[in-house]
């Protein structure tokens, strides 16, 4: 598996993603401009690696301050500031902000400042291991989950298995939240095939999803999004799983547009549909779908396509960025703490 | 309404569909060949208009003969295999041929050259009108049936109508098939709001339906394929309507890829899906959906877009141009002849 964030020697290396799967750029800075400027442009994405991102570009700030101890609150408070205007609408980042701004309240009064950074740098190297350690939990709960449902296939040959969009290491740094389960999975033998739906309008399954299993080796085809129906008609999809942005308090899963579809279409063919998504997602103050916002984008997002024109500049386009799975499509969340099958309403709830 | 096909004065014009909807091309020619270029190279497409500019293809090449009586039959038949050459695929090319060779046979022995070719012109304008008069039939029979079916909904407000692909003009010559139906309903005041899934490979509903309609100012909005459940579940799509390719005897549909999920989706939102085709799409002699050949088209209609590589060119893709939906989730078949609703098996042959 390929590296997409890490940090060494006071320096953030990182994959440009806006230039996959064309062209692997990998870039190598300490300066933290620079690094918001990745997180500004999309050069770094997907929800855990944007957090990751702003905990070590906070790092890189802080490396480049040689004032007195004196002067460190002002210079913390504006690079957070600024760290955190980067991408406004990721949670993560603000998450992840908020952890260094603990460890700097806890410890700067009774620290050197050499301590300090220490504790800090640690910290976001925490925040690091922390997300690998998700996907590694997700993984592990996701696979037992599957042999335990797909037991009666697996006795006689491997699986086939549909995901959407990209919840891969370039979204999550570890394995990845659903594409984490997958990868298990094919390393415990029970991948025949991974299906990919390409992810319109964005195209992160046939760009990201596809490039992450290329590299690894692992079997797989891309297919346009409203194919998925078809094979599952020809018995060549067995599961899905998808990651998620938001899940209600009773199971209602706000993803990638898309998800809806090839969860109804698993629902009518009787195909089990997964979830994998750190507990992080769980937002219990919301009782259902219904509560979760959905963002319209840019209708240029499918007007054209990767610069090259289309359709008419004035063709109107309703363009959702995601949808809500109603809960009764899904067979179970698979989250950092355990699998979550059943009653989504108290199973989600013993979670927290 | 725009003309995608005519013929006045010994020539033939038509729109060059590749260009749309960024150039609005329209083409004049005296010269078969050109006509020829033309259905090769997809400036003309759609199954009926295929037929229709087939049979005008072998006007202009008569009209260009200028040798004896008896020179003519070689004439003749080699200008037939040009043009059937053109598009071994396109069914409909191959029945106007047979029509026009029908005339042929039927008049060459006594007829002068003149009389001949003056029937033989009769034959392809009629060809081409009875293109138009089986989309104002299929019109007439699927509003019917629409007024029946939502008559409920009808009580209170207009339908918003879900439909993919390209099933207009620039397929059908007339009004269109689901097009059609879509256009006479909304002439009759029963449609809020045309849904237009954009298609994907290559886009169709994006680009061509999203042009007719705005040509024809009825009100529409473009999607991404996979978006139209979602739309289902916000109660923004009261029904769907789609072509067909092929229609086995027990009423499976062979359609573009995508319409399978759209039909599941409606199914499964208790909402009316409907396939609107002329009798000749109807294959009495398949039983049903499993004995339709399904083409795999090129990997490359997904990893390229327009021109724009998007993917790596070793992805792995799977690209079937058609899927197959289940007579039972269509609510009604409608023909030039009638609506079939119920026992599609008893319904179809019945029409034959």
């Amino acid at each position: 598996m390929i590296d997409a964030i890490s940090f060494k020697d006071k320096t953030l290396h990182y994959i440009d993603q806006r230039f996959l799967p064309l062209q692997e750029k990998y870039v190598a800075t300490q300066d933290y401009k620079e690094a918001i400027e990745a997180i500004k442009t999309l050069a770094v994405r997907g929800a855990p690696l944007i957090g990751v991102a702003a905990a070590y570009t906070i790092m890189l700030g802080i490396n480049s301050f040689n004032g007195t101890k004196e002067e460190f609150p002002s210079f913390f408070k504006s690079l957070v500031a600024e760290v955190e205007a980067s991408r406004p609408t990721a949670v993560n980042l603000f998450f992840a902000a908020a952890r260094m701004k603990k460890v700097y309240d806890e410890n700067f009064e009774a620290d050197t400042i050499e301590v300090l950074f220490a504790k800090m740098n640690e910290a976001a190297s925490k925040i690091h291991a922390d997300e690998i350690a998700n996907c590694d939990a997700m993984s592990r709960h996701g696979v037992d989950q599957i042999k335990i449902d797909l037991a009666e296939i697996l006795k006689t040959r491997k699986l086939n298995v549909l995901t959407h969009c990209n919840t891969g290491t370039l979204a999550c740094c570890g394995t990845g939240s659903a594409l984490g389960v997958i990868r298990l999975a094919w390393q415990e033998g029970l991948i025949e095939r991974v299906i990919t739906a390409e992810s319109r309008p964005l195209l992160q399954g046939l760009r990201l999803t596809a490039w992450e299993l290329q590299q690894d080796g692992i079997p797989f085809v891309s297919i346009s999004d409203s194919s998925s129906a078809f094979l599952m008609q020809r018995g060549m999809i067995d599961f899905g799983i998808v990651g998620a942005d938001r899940i209600a308090a009773n199971g209602d899963s706000a993803n990638k547009i898309g998800t809806c579809a090839h969860a109804i279409s698993l629902y009518h063919h009787k195909l089990p549909f997964y979830i994998a998504a750190p507990v992080s997602t769980i937002d219990i103050t919301i009782p259902d779908g219904t509560h979760i916002p959905i963002e319209e984008r840019n209708a240029d997002e499918l007007r054209t396509i990767f610069g090259t024109q289309v359709a008419t500049p004035t063709t109107p386009v309703l363009n959702y960025a995601f949808d809500v799975t109603p809960s009764y499509l899904i067979r179970g969340i698979i989250t950092d703490k355990k699998a979550v099958v059943g009653n989504y309403v108290e199973g989600l709830a013993a979670l927290m």
